[in-house]
């Protein structure tokens, strides 16, 4: 017992290393687990719950906006990424290639998708016939590979879950809207569901998607100041329509080319909400997603009474929807009070022969560390209440400490002393791509993204008159 | 429109044409279409839909009896597959392998997972400590592969969609008693979800699973007779635990090996419904896992409150929960009636002004085409109730045309005479490879499944005393 209690203590300290807290948390809290091959990653149940739960968030919004679910084929053939150039120059190095079907060698190399544009594009110009059966709006869960050298669990790795949805319109004004609404649903479930504020806007060109006309893109802050890209919409124009002769017949009997979208999430969101939550005992889960919203304790369990109660509460608040854990184990309240705090749950709950007498029982949120008596009596009433104050403060909280690091920089001095310091930094950029090169070179920040609506005079980096604001940041 | 009146005529007579009937279905019905690369399929939406009921019920099933999801890695080291003998020896000529990564030939190639018993054997391995630990139960929802020569859409393609649960137990026994737990979770899903009635048992050591101690299955019987193996629960003793040391700390303290288990079904189960219940006009689809449960076709849609009382009748049901639809297209109600019949939907209802005024609605149920009055007032009951009907009718249907093409047959003429009439035939046994082998070779059908409890005194092929009681047939 005294050795497993000193669990805490063997996650590294989040103020002076920080990616060993990561690694050390997300491992001991069994979210993942390195797989045998190199860069590859084993999402364990308590991770893969998270992710279950953001599906289901997001897939109920896709659907309420008419996307379909579908599956395409993961291997795809290495020709058809040469016919979209740009998109073949960024994704050809970081493919992973089978030649080996079945004993034989292969007459093509086919990739592991990396992304389903090209053959999703094949698909829906096989599909399209007429305008009727436009905007064509389809979205698939699966897999994909991207061959990476450095890598870290759900951040970067080799493969990795995502959806990707892919969208086809009769105008370009119509696609564009698609891309930017997707990037608002995007926003609003970061916010809403993982308590993750975020920046929305435009890429720069660097930064933007291979094949794209534009990217946009939704960063967060995490607790090092660095920003994680956590999502982005892409409005491919007629760049894949023309590539993959995507047509259709218009109103007026003539042969169009579609306007296409395509956008995605992947599970590098379970590392985003570590990131932006965890605290010094490890994980904190926002309610929404958490596999365990609330774990009920009991208090000297062995006197008369108390398992029955915890298990009346328990049966109670599941029938009520609420995600609950009773801990029956053998070991002691305070070590569970450990184990599961280190397991980001939102709520404990515990309950002894005295609570029960007065009829109450003890709430600890795992937010403020706040422990609060409500009545035993409508105890889901109590406890969902609880839930949902403590998803708002999450976010609160995180949009605060996010707000509180945001500078503006009039040069490049003010760029690197504010990355330094752990904050993003918006300043003005001429819009070449020298400038853009030179601040990354210089502070190890990279573009993130426009920030919309702001104007200022001149670049931070070569003083020239200003054709935009961007926040810059040191990102992973 | 007279050119698209005319699609139940291009569907291939079920009866004359089974195989060309499947193909016309699968792809007109728009579940399925044929991916780029050889031998692999795109799921539409509508088809996927069918998956996504098929994983809700499912899923719900397995959480019930404690199994967790997880994501395992897609790519597994050839080396891996060679710790369990019969395994490689099963799955090494099927593997599709990755021998190239982020442009740089790789030290060891990586077979795409074909089953992961051996990647999720080598977790086990590293996660489980002590018998406390124990069972473990893990499943995951994803995507195989397995290099085929001859394929067909659901039936057997390239990459399949599937889940494969691996669970860790104490003793044999338990192991045993998980693996007919599982095989019994996929009967009952089988038949109250699907509509299928399967017969469930032992296969013969010829047709186990590469790796396991025994294995068993659940066959169902398809519409021109030949069987259609549905699902699989595996027994593997301590094949696997012993090739990659899946082992535990005793309560005595000492060193154990586990006993394991593996079961699956995958996107196969499509197919399965397909071929089951479909007939003359298309598809037909169990409301259980139909996408669209009920279609509403309105009469003189362009008379005054039509459209507005089909209208509100869809908010009523989908406020009831029925995946409902409502057809407003400019087609014909004729052209309505046969589109969703060759789509399978289970229930359609007509309204139209004077049904509106009578206060009632049409209902043509898709699998009897009986059309039945029902009042407007509490409509939702009404469709809950012929929903439930059809579901149960379905069973029954299916289970008489197969009940009633069960035979028996004493002696090789007798096996011959019935697979060629489209039957199964049960038939003694002795238990020799030879006979098993000699009936694939004298009648093309193979050793489905042992028929649990039942027994005769001599094998059909050699005459010598039966060791049990086989069923044989054609099988896909």
């Amino acid at each position: 017992m005294a050795k497993e209690n000193q669990f805490v203590e063997q996650i590294a300290d989040i103020e002076k290393d920080f990616p060993q807290w990561y690694t050390d948390v997300v491992l001991k809290t069994k979210l993942v687990d390195y797989g045998p091959v190199k860069g590859t990653m084993v999402i364990r149940p308590y991770g893969y719950a998270i992710w279950e739960n953001i599906q289901r968030e997001m897939d109920r919004r896709f659907k309420a906006r008419g996307v379909e679910n579908a599956y395409f084929p993961l291997l795809i053939p290495m020709s058809f990424f040469t016919k979209e150039a740009e998109h073949v120059e960024g994704f050809a190095p970081e493919l992973a290639v089978v030649t080996v079907g079945g004993g034989e060698e292969l007459s093509e190399p086919l990739a592991i998708r990396p992304t389903s544009e090209t053959i999703i594009g094949t698909m829906m110009s096989k599909w399209l016939q007429s305008y009727r059966e436009l905007p064509m709006k389809i979205n698939q869960w699966c897999n994909v590979m991207r061959w990476e050298k450095t890598t870290r669990p759900f951040l970067r790795t080799s493969e990795f879950l995502w959806q990707e949805g892919h969208t086809a319109h009769a105008t370009a004004a119509e696609a564009e809207e698609e891309t930017q609404a997707m990037l608002g649903v995007y926003k609003e479930f970061a916010e809403n569901c993982l308590a993750i504020p975020v920046l929305t806007g435009k890429k720069t060109e660097k930064e933007r998607f291979a094949g794209a006309v534009a990217t946009y893109t939704m960063e967060a802050m995490m607790h090092d100041g660095k920003s994680l890209q956590a999502g982005t919409s892409h409005y491919l124009g007629q760049n894949f329509s023309k590539a993959f002769d995507i047509q259709y017949l218009g109103q007026d009997g003539v042969l169009e080319n579609a306007y296409t979208t395509s956008w995605g999430v992947s599970t590098r969101l379970i590392g985003a909400v570590v990131m932006t939550h965890g605290d010094e005992r490890g994980l904190k889960l926002p309610p929404v997603v958490a596999p365990v919203q609330c774990v009920i304790v009991p208090i000297a369990a062995r006197k008369p009474g108390v398992v029955e109660a915890c298990e009346a509460l328990k049966t109670e608040l599941e029938k009520a929807g609420v995600r609950v854990k009773l801990d029956n184990s053998d070991n002691s309240p305070g070590w569970k009070f450990n184990e599961w705090e280190m397991k980001g749950v939102p709520l404990r709950i515990e309950l002894g022969p005295r609570d029960i007498e007065a009829g109450k029982m003890l709430c600890a949120r795992r937010d403020t560390y706040e422990k609060l008596e409500r009545p035993l009596a409508n105890a889901a009433d109590s406890v969902k209440e609880l839930l949902d104050e403590i998803q708002k403060n999450m976010l609160e909280t995180a949009r605060k400490h996010r707000d509180e690091r945001i500078v503006y920089a009039d040069d490049m001095k003010g760029i690197l002393d504010a990355v330094d310091d752990g904050k993003f930094v918006k300043a003005g950029w001429c819009g070449c791509r020298a400038c853009e090169d030179k601040v990354k070179e210089e502070t190890g920040a990279t573009a993130r993204v426009r920030a919309e609506g702001e104007s200022t005079d001149k670049c931070a980096v070569c003083g020239e008159k200003a054709e935009s604001v961007i926040i810059f940041a040191r990102a992973y």
